[in-house]
C-alpha cells in the first residue's frame, strides 16, 4: 500500500470511529436503548451511509461490510459510548471535531468512489453526500426523529461542497492527495463554521397542513 | 426512440415531477425542515420507489438514478416547493391529480418492467405496487409519520389493480401501448374515485395493545 | 430435494409464517392501520430480514422474494391478524412461541447461507442477526416507534448466539443438520427464557439530552 492510499486508510477508519461515537451518543440521549441499541445503532451511523452508496453502485457485499477493520472501528466507537456516556457528554465539543473529520473524508472518498465506477458526475456528487449523511438519517428515522440533517444545522451543505470539489477536480484533471485534501478541507471549514456561529440552511415558508393536524397522528 | 416509447417517458417524467412536488409538499406540511430536507424528500418520494424496485430487480445502479433526466425532473418538483409552498398549497387538487398520473405509470411501468426480467407474476404485481407506493412511504417514515399509504385513502390498491392488469395483459400476450394505458386508466380511475368520494381500504376490528401503552413511547 | 432440506424448508416456512402473523399483530396494535398497512407490514416483518441479507450478500433477486412459498407463507400470516385480530391477542403466548422458532431458524440459516458465500465469520454472525431481527426493526421504524429490538427483551442476543454457534461449526466442521439444531436450539432457549422471566439487555446510564429537549421535535 503506498503512502497516499495508507492515509486515506487511517483517516476513513477515524472517521468511521468518530461517526460510530456520535451516533451511539446521539442515540442514547433521543431514545432509551439498550445495548443491542446502542451498539446497532453506533454502527449504522458509521457503515449506513457507505453500504447505501455501495448498493446505489452495484459494489456488492458493500466495501465497509466486508473489510473488518471497518466493522471494528464502527463497534469500538459505539461500545465506548455505551460504557462511558456520561463522561463523554462533557467532551462533545471534540467528538462533533471527529465527526466533522468523518463528514468530510466520507463526502470526499464517497464521490470519488462513484466517479471510478463511471456514473455520472451530478450522481456521483449525490453519492459523496449520501455516503456522508446517509448513516446519520437512518439512525434518526430509527429512533423516530426527523433526520436532523434535514431541519437544523449544515451538515449535507458542507459534505455537497467537498463531493463536489472532488468531481471537480477529477472532471478537470487534478487528481491525487492534494485535490482530494483541497475538497476535504472545505466541507471541514463550512461544517466548523456552521457549528461555531450555529448557522442553518434556509428553510420555506410555514405552511398549515389542514389535512393531517398534528394531534391526528 | 418510437413514438410509444417517447410517451412513455414523458408520462414518466411527469410522474416523477409530480411525485417530486407533491412529496415535497407534504414533508413541507408534517414536519418543519429546511431546504436540504424539503429537496431530499421530493427526490425520495420521487425516485425511491423505482430504486427499490431495480434493487429487488437486481438492475443495478437504478435505473431513474443513472437517467439524469429523472433527477432533474424530481429535483425541479421538489425546489418548486421550497419556493412556492404557499400558493401551491391552494392548487393542492390539481397536484392530486398530477399525482395520480405518476401513481398510475410507476405502477404500469414498475410491474412490466419486472416481467421483463423473468421474475413471476405474483412478483411483478408487488414490484409495480412498490414502484408506485415505495418512494411515499419512505417519505413518511423519515418525517416520522406511519406511512398514509398503510391507514387511509386508496392509494396501494389502484397501484395493484393497475400493476395487476399490466401484468395479467403481458400473460395473456396483449401488450403494447394500448394494455399499458387500460391499465394505467383503471388505475387513475380508481385513485380518483377515491379521492372524490374519500374512500378508505377495510381496516381491521380495534385491538388493545396493552404491552405498549401510546404513553410509554 | 434431501430429507434435510425438506425438514429445514418447513422449519423456514413456520418461521416466516410466525413472522408474518407476529409482525402484523404488533403493526395493528401499534398504530390504525387498513388492510394494505397490515399485510404490508406482516410480509416486511417476514421478509425484510432475509431481504436486507440477500442484498448485502448480492444474492439478488432476494431469494425469499423469488420463491413463491415464502411470499404466500407471509401474506397468509398477515391476512390472518387482519380477519382475526382480537381472538388471536388471546394466543399471543402461542404466537410468541412460534415466532421463537422463527427467530431461531433465521439466525442460523442466514448466518450459515452468509458463510456460503465466502464473507468473513464476523460479517455471517451480523447476517444471521440481520436475518432474524431485520424484518420486526423495519415495521417499527415504519410504525414510527424506536424498534423494540433495540431497546427491551432479549431478541437479538439470542438470535447472535444461534448466528456465532452456526458460524463456529461451520468454522470446526461440524456442519449438517445436528450442528444448526444445536444453533437453533440455543436461540431458542435463550428466547423463551427471556420471556419466561422478562430479562432485558444491559442499559447505558441515563445521559441528559440538552441540545435536543423531548418537547422540541
Amino acid at each position: 500500500m503506498s503512502g497516499e492510499a495508507a492515509l486515506l486508510l487511517v483517516l476513513d477508519l477515524i472517521g468511521t470511529f468518530a461517526f460510530g461515537l456520535n451516533g451511539a451518543l446521539t442515540a442514547v440521549r433521543a431514545a432509551r436503548l439498550d445495548i443491542v441499541g446502542v451498539v446497532t445503532l453506533g454502527m449504522i451511523t458509521a457503515m449506513g451511509g457507505g453500504i447505501i452508496r455501495d448498493i446505489l453502485l452495484d459494489d456488492l457485499p458493500p466495501a465497509t461490510f466486508r473489510d473488518w477493520r471497518y466493522l471494528t472501528a464502527a463497534a469500538a466507537g459505539a461500545l465506548i459510548v455505551f460504557a462511558f456516556a456520561r463522561p463523554l457528554v462533557r467532551v462533545v465539543g471534540l467528538i462533533e471535531l471527529l465527526d466533522a473529520v468523518g463528514l468530510s473524508v466520507f463526502a470526499v472518498s464517497g464521490a470519488s468512489k462513484a466517479m471510478g465506477f463511471g456514473i455520472g458526475p451530478a450522481q456521483a456528487v449525490i453519492l459523496g453526500v449520501v455516503t456522508a449523511v446517509g448513516g446519520g438519517t437512518l439512525r434518526d428515522a430509527l429512533v423516530g426523529r426527523v433526520p436532523t440533517v434535514m431541519r437544523k444545522g449544515l451538515y449535507a451543505i458542507p459534505a455537497f461542497v467537498g463531493a463536489a470539489l472532488a468531481v471537480i477536480s477529477i472532471l478537470i484533471g487534478f487528481k491525487g492527495l492534494t485535490a482530494s485534501f483541497v475538497a476535504a478541507a472545505a466541507c471541514f471549514l463550512i461544517r466548523v463554521l456552521g457549528l461555531r456561529f450555529s448557522l442553518n440552511a434556509p428553510k420555506p415558508r410555514k405552511v398549515p397542513d389542514p389535512e393531517d393536524p398534528p394531534g391526528e397522528d
